[in-house]
């Protein structure tokens, strides 16, 4: 076909361009990661570009350039006609200095769309597809409604699991990739849903201790109380510049920071955002999230926990060996050694559930303190066993002792002293840890054995109390599986820092408690013994 | 269980509860549907109560209530610590004065949330369940990130036909239902897909120049480039008060308005403000969308219009069958009469594509103009005969030839007439109509015959070059199915109102111009002679 367009419209699109200019303005809003850009409703580009509330749009200049969304404003004092407002998270993205001239243009639609819109209709992608729609995602192209389309459309359709291989390595290749130039590289990981299950912060000083290199980066919880980050955070900093994790890690063998700042599948943390309002894990996206990140982070063996219980987030064990074989596929085509290990999840590991609780766990069982909850003991040195046994000089079945060795002769103590100094300490007293000032106790109306302990319930009790915002909220568990207890009994007690938050978590409380007593005999049996 | 909190903590409540009013601004920011609160990061309400950024807040006094996100201000020009400010959209839905004093809290998260996760992990909802996540999303309460995952799971996991009946009930139980008090009460309504399409509005003015009742509410583009209330907005006002929107009907027997201003069906607003940046019109959404709005518009009778091609929404004959047998069921479940058309939909109907390229078409047929798309003219007769056989005096087969009657002696202009002047008419000039003053032309640059004209191309090359949002801006084919070309013969004219858009529209045609040219054996068949 031939085409043709006057000249005159040749003129009008030179014009456009040259009144596409503004001046840059900081407009003191927080708009929680989400690019916002205010135009004055008289603004004469805003008017000769018909632009629309919420259109995306182009700000740059030297090189730099963030896209944002248009909210219209009539009022002079928050930007006037010849200016471009920036919320604060978009103008520190662009990093130019108020009163730069900066362009502004209409975004053209992220080129990844039809391939999302074939996903929703729930049909296959192809290597090339998962590539432009998670570069896309990384650099920002996506509104939240994308975002939550596609996280939805991905969850509901099951990925195949060569579907699964495309998004996790599409999403390690966006971003940074460390190599460490050395062999073994070694990393463990949790699927989740357990409370209190803190075990990487004794195995990482353990096997580091051990001369092992374990670059761990941590998440924060995306629907739990508490992620490895939040709790490390009550002991340490944990928001280190790529530079200085590297450092760190170099100097100590392991590090227990978050991995948000070293731009490691950076697509993985846009989707999170999502997935966290909505609470969505499915294995799909869990084996691309964790296996991404691995792999982005320069690891060559991993050891996954994959805990099993009624109220786990994998309920049977023909479960489980699903989502172990699919890690399993997938590790091998990314190039990854993997140990999948099937744990109890029966009930949360060690006693507290929310940050300050449970650091107060990890540093008792460091401490060889008799107080330390023995379950966390257990697993941490059965994972770091497990770990140890990458190196090739230490013998099939001999982990678990080595690892024990560490633990009790405080060398894991010193060596998650010196990461915590490393990464920047804070005042921590394990006589007094800083919990949350509002409580309120749970206790058992009648006599029986605890026989079930509802992770799902308890959960949502610790968030509704605050946690992990609020670092000392949470709860504390005072009876486990198996523990005889009499009317009055404490069952546990939850912290709040504020009286709603305290308010809600009761009313969840009275509803149910999240303990079932009954006989002994009611226990259900562990679907495995790990 | 039992449960105990100490007397500080009830004295802790109480202080938070009498703290927990602001002053109320207005904040000139207009953020698109999106309520969004202003609190100052220093404001003690905010501190206390330990509101996060996107944290959904509830804003209420005198019995009035919205619910709105947080988004925290540095700046005291904007808010200051004593305010709580709205953004204009937030603060009309409240109503309230600027200096009254509102109280704050943090909103308790949706109870339809659990439903809503369980859809998500693709299983099958109650009515009940139905109902509160409709309840629910007409109150504003979820998200976008939340009403987009209802979206986005209710298309994949294709709901069950009951359960289509239990969204579209849901749906049209909530908000205003009207009654006429007569039987029976017409409509039509097509499910979309074909550009230029403007059949209601040749339909209307026949029936009701017939004396039936037709309460037609139309609606606005939700993917395509108009939608029939954008079109008549051309010729008049269709935004109107329900009140006014009531007498017209009873007055004139039928109206061509935006439906969005009748609290009818207002939980399809609510989605559509999401499905339309996704594209996304599922078998179900469509069903619910259209038939609760029918109903709860007081409707007794539709006559549905399911176009059929390559390019149309429903491509093949056992698709539309299938469509056919879902409205049918729900219709019945909810006690509505309802006639299914099969239509032709290889192409556009009519010439123009875009709202007064449509309005144009449209009243050349109104006139009985030589110029007149006889396609459009042919279909609209044929869709209104069907709605005519309604009336119990008239017989099977009838139809067709009392509507051309009505159209051809000038009823239906002068019943058209009434209507514009009724909602409140707006300068057209049928010889000079308002197009965009950008074009640019498509051209043949071979010798054949039309065989394919591309729906989905010529919608998306009109939407790009700014319909509906730009009145003037859209499409106008020269050249249907079946027409023989010589080179250089223009194919259509593309009209835009900035120059950005035409060349966004021009780059698209340059792509693919949406026409084929071949041999006139090479056309497909048409699917359904309707």
């Amino acid at each position: 076909m031939s085409h043709s367009s006057g000249k005159s419209q040749q003129d009008a699109l030179h014009a456009a361009d040259a009144a596409s200019t503004l001046v840059l303005k900081r407009v003191a809003i927080d708009t929680y990661r989400e690019n916002v850009a205010y135009l004055h409703r008289d603004c004469e580009l805003y008017r000769a570009e018909g632009f629309q509330a919420l259109a995306k749009v182009e700000v740059s200049d030297d090189g730099r350039r963030i896209l944002a969304s248009v909210n219209v404003v009539d009022d002079d004092t928050i930007v006037g006609c010849s200016e471009l407002g920036l919320s604060e998270d978009a103008f520190a993205l662009l990093g130019l200095p108020e009163g730069h001239r900066v362009s502004v243009s209409q975004a053209e639609p992220p080129t990844s769309i039809p391939a999302l819109h074939r996903k929703i209709a729930g049909e296959r992608l192809s290597s090339e597809n998962f590539r432009a729609i998670v570069n896309d995602i990384a650099e920002h192209r996506y509104s939240k409604i994308e975002l939550t389309a596609f996280v939805v459309a991905c969850n509901q359709a099951e990925l195949d699991r060569e579907e699964v291989f495309f998004l996790s390595d599409a999403m390690s290749r966006v971003g940074r990739r460390l190599n460490w130039g050395e062999h073994p590289v070694v990393d463990k990981h949790c699927i989740g849903g357990i409370p209190g299950n803190r075990t990487s912060m004794l195995v990482v000083p353990i096997v580091a201790a051990h001369g092992m290199l374990c670059p761990k980066t941590s998440s924060r919880a995306i629907t739990s109380p508490a992620g490895t980050a939040d709790t490390m955070e009550v002991l340490a900093r944990v928001e280190l510049q790529f530079e200085q994790l590297n450092s760190i890690v170099r100097t100590h063998r392991g590090c227990l920071a978050w991995g948000g700042t070293s731009d490691l599948s950076p697509a993985d943390d846009v989707l999170i955002a999502v997935e966290r309002p909505l609470s969505i894990d499915s294995p799909g996206q869990m084996v691309a999230s964790i296996l991404s990140k691995k792999v982005a982070a320069g690891s060559t063996h991993l050891v996954l926990d994959i805990p099993v219980g009624p109220t786990a987030k994998v309920t049977s064990m023909p479960e489980a060996q699903r989502l172990r074989r699919l890690f399993e596929y997938v590790a091998k085509r990314m190039g990854l050694v993997l140990e999948v290990v099937i744990t109890d999840g029966r009930q949360p590991i060690g006693n507290g559930i929310g940050p300050a609780l449970e650091a107060r766990d990890v540093m008792q069982v460091l401490e060889n303190s008799p107080a330390a909850p023995a379950d966390l003991r257990q697993k941490s040195l059965r994972l770091a066993g497990r770990m140890l046994e990458f190196d090739p000089d230490v013998r099939g079945g001999d982990g678990f002792a080595i690892a024990r060795d560490i633990l009790d002769s405080g060398r894991a103590l010193r060596k998650m002293q010196d990461i915590i100094e490393a990464q920047g300490s804070k005042p921590f007293d394990l006589g007094n840890p800083p919990l949350a000032p509002l409580t309120y106790a749970v206790r058992a109306d009648t006599a029986g054995t605890v026989v079930n302990i509802d992770n799902l319930q308890l959960a949502r009790i610790a968030r509704q109390a605050g946690a992990p915002r609020a670092q000392g909220a949470g709860v504390d568990l005072r009876a486990k599986l198996g523990d005889p207890v009499q009317p009055g009994d404490l069952l546990y007690t939850v912290y709040a820092a504020y009286p709603t938050e305290l308010g809600f978590a009761r009313r969840l409380c009275e509803r149910s408690s999240g303990f079932t007593l009954g006989q002994a005999a009611d226990i259900t049996p562990a679907f495995m013994e790990f």
